[in-house]
């Protein structure tokens, strides 16, 4: 799906690490919450309180969840963090992403 | 207005300058274009098709259209770009713009 329709989005920006994270929030339709967002080059951080889906849709990154190994994804691909746990990410070129949260 | 409801959002974000300018576009529910954007320190120049309205929304920054003075947003304001024009950024602190086209 290339575009969101009878969505509502929040006109101000989530910004966070000085600018170098940065998302919209966006309702859907059905109720559920996403956010479009970008990363720089870089080393993040991120603790979940619920389920989340990352879709990775442009950029290159390695990403690290708890007790696992570093993971490559390149261009586009999908990984699933667990509520209320911390991953790590190493950005290597502007990442554009879809975040989806999961109350479940 | 704090949020677009019943809004069309392009899932793919627009990245300028190497990720340091990126917007969404969306499409409000009278059918008008949007963009919802970030810009990081830097100084940048662009070019209008169409008649711009620059809402900042937060951060700092100079401006300066043709045959104009530099003049400073600090923390929210609105400036007007007449089509066909090109116009230079200086960049501050992190702006959260938006962004709308006026079809004249």
């Amino acid at each position: 799906m290339s575009e969101f329709q009878q969505a509502t989005i929040v006109k101000k920006a989530n910004i966070y690490f000085e600018g170098k994270v940065t998302s919209r929030t966006v309702i859907l339709e059905n109720g559920t919450k996403v956010t479009l967002g970008i990363m720089l080059p870089g080393e993040y951080e991120f603790s979940t309180s619920v389920k989340e889906e990352m879709e990775i849709q442009a950029g290159r990154l390695q990403y690290k969840l708890a007790n696992e190994q570093w993971q490559t994804i390149d261009g586009s691909g999908v990984f699933y963090v667990p509520a209320n746990e911390t991953f790590q990410l190493k950005v290597e070129e502007v990442v554009d992403y879809c975040c989806s949260y999961f109350n479940e």
